[in-house]
């Protein structure tokens, strides 16, 4: 097995990407690991199943998408997603411009067939340990009905193949539990849902209860389900920060912080996105992983574990072949 | 003034409502605090500026809202809105169903001329202690841009003239801070919200800032609104109910906790949405406050202080002068 990382994506990159490639090499001996980037030193030497690739572009975390997609051929995160339609890698891994890996999933190495539109589907993390496949977050902000099933389709072969979750619950972003909540889109989708045979639908999910893990994979649109991942990131945040300063306000309360510090950490940790590896870009025509901007050599190392997975459990042709088949019957 | 209470909504009523009327009408003797309800002898004795209208029926928390209204229309949350309408009341304030809410607010009380969709708007509570007006946060799934227009101008006026703000600064809520991100709706609004000069837009803003409180007025459709307010109090119920978890596993744990609990309950409370009052149902032709479900005595009362500056200070006569001036400027 291949897989390619992109040496020039996320906020310590190139160093933590290094890292992960040495740790990933030496974990997975079987697997050849593909560093792309602009400087042949960043590769650790004397790692036989440790390549590199070269390119003379980088896409920036604030670069236009598709314009850079267009204009920086010769960039790491084309190539990455070029490298993965030649064949030439199993998988890619990214954790740079969110908008350009998947433009550059969508122009350079194409859609499942049966597939409308790719969605990002990052792992939250649950108080459970166990985390929700939600999907999408923010690749297409609008959706239609049709697209929500598939995200529901390609999110259960996922988890089940990946995560390991048997039987996996498939739950519909809405705004109350309720049958006939929400807007004509959740409607319709939840109408859409119910009839899927390959899902294991329960119904609708509201957005205070995401924490505690009621489905396995949460559907939604890309708009909702960015407005979910970045409250959820910001609002987690935000207590821990206000927390930190309040526990080191004076000494009594530092001493008092000290002792409670390995159960706020290990709390923290579970928290942490980067657990869960990176966010698969699914229905794309091969294994693209968009790590977290913030991960570090640990949260690449999780992704390549993750990529391994992707790629051996074969879940795109699983996917190609239960969405053709239902087109097939749905044109019959 | 006359402010009318339901006392019948809520998890805590009827007692947390009876008690803060009692408690408003002394602090405030120049009004009549009015409550509806099914039994008399909820009203507290001996009190000059206490009155009581009885009802013979009750919306439950579980009612289909437009049903429910209809059906009961000797109910508390029917009789509140067409006292609004009458001007037997000056504002109702009610914990209950808030769906029935809405829609006898529709139906009974009415929409303010140059509204076409009254709009739930709570206070979030954010980290500076200010707090950050949000609407619509579901009283409509679906909108289009000019809804949010309306929004915009309502959340204003209402924070204006009710939290004192000067010149609020209104975002609106997206999936990036550049401008020509989101969904066509979101694109539509932000070129609206620009032109609009009765306000001070200051451009799109990212679910993960909403508790720093990056503006004053957030404007978004209900769907998406609901989907923050209902995930921010999710996520923070859950972390602070893992606190308390970690925080008392042992001896240790429980002493440290103990050091630093003034400084967790003061955070905690700040996080507190009833704080603030209750949410106004803005755009409807008179003052109609939601008040949370959870709310106790002392959120009620906030609701009384919070009603009376509505009146007091004119804000659905603003609103008419604003928005149907816009709509002769419009049509000429």
């Amino acid at each position: 097995m291949r897989i390619a990382f992109d040496a020039h994506g996320g906020d310590h990159a190139p160093d933590a990407v290094t890292e992960a490639v040495r740790l990933a090499a030496s974990e997975w001996p079987d697997t050849t690991f593909i560093l792309i980037g602009r400087d042949e030193s960043l590769l650790p030497e004397g790692v036989p199943n440790l390549e590199f690739r070269r390119v003379s572009e980088q896409i920036e975390a604030d670069d236009e998408p598709v314009k850079a997609v267009r204009r920086k051929k010769d960039s790491s995160i084309v190539v990455g997603c070029q490298m993965v339609k030649k064949r030439e890698a199993d998988a890619f891994i990214s954790g740079g411009n969110t908008g350009a890996l998947m433009a550059a999933g969508l122009f350079y190495t194409g859609r499942i067939k049966g597939v409308d539109r790719p969605a990002l589907a990052p792992v939250f993390p649950t108080l459970s340990g166990k985390g929700m496949l939600v999907l999408d977050v923010g690749a297409n902000p609008e959706a239609r009905p049709e697209h929500l099933r598939q995200y529901a389709c390609m999110g259960s072969i996922y988890v089940e193949k990946v995560l390991g979750y048997t039987k996996p619950r498939v739950g519909l972003l809405n705004i109350g539990t309720e049958v006939g909540k929400g807007t004509e889109l959740a409607k319709e989708a939840f109408a859409l849902l119910e009839k899927e045979k390959s899902i294991h639908f329960i119904g609708n999910i509201e957005a205070r209860d995401v924490l505690s893990g009621p489905c396995d994979v949460l559907v939604c649109d890309g708009f909702s389900g960015n407005i979910l991942l970045k409250n959820t990131e910001g609002v987690a945040k935000a207590i821990f920060d206000r927390l930190k300063q309040e526990f080191t306000r004076n000494l009594s309360a530092k001493l008092a912080a000290a002792i409670l510090k390995p159960r706020l950490k290990r709390f923290k940790e579970e928290m942490d996105y980067t657990e869960h590896g990176g966010a698969p870009l699914l229905g794309l025509a091969g294994p693209v992983i968009k790590a977290h901007g913030s991960s570090d050599a640990k949260a690449f190392f999780n992704a390549a574990r993750q990529a391994r997975l992707f790629v051996e459990r074969g879940v795109i042709a699983e996917i190609e072949h239960e969405l053709t088949q239902q087109e097939e019957l749905t044109s019959k």
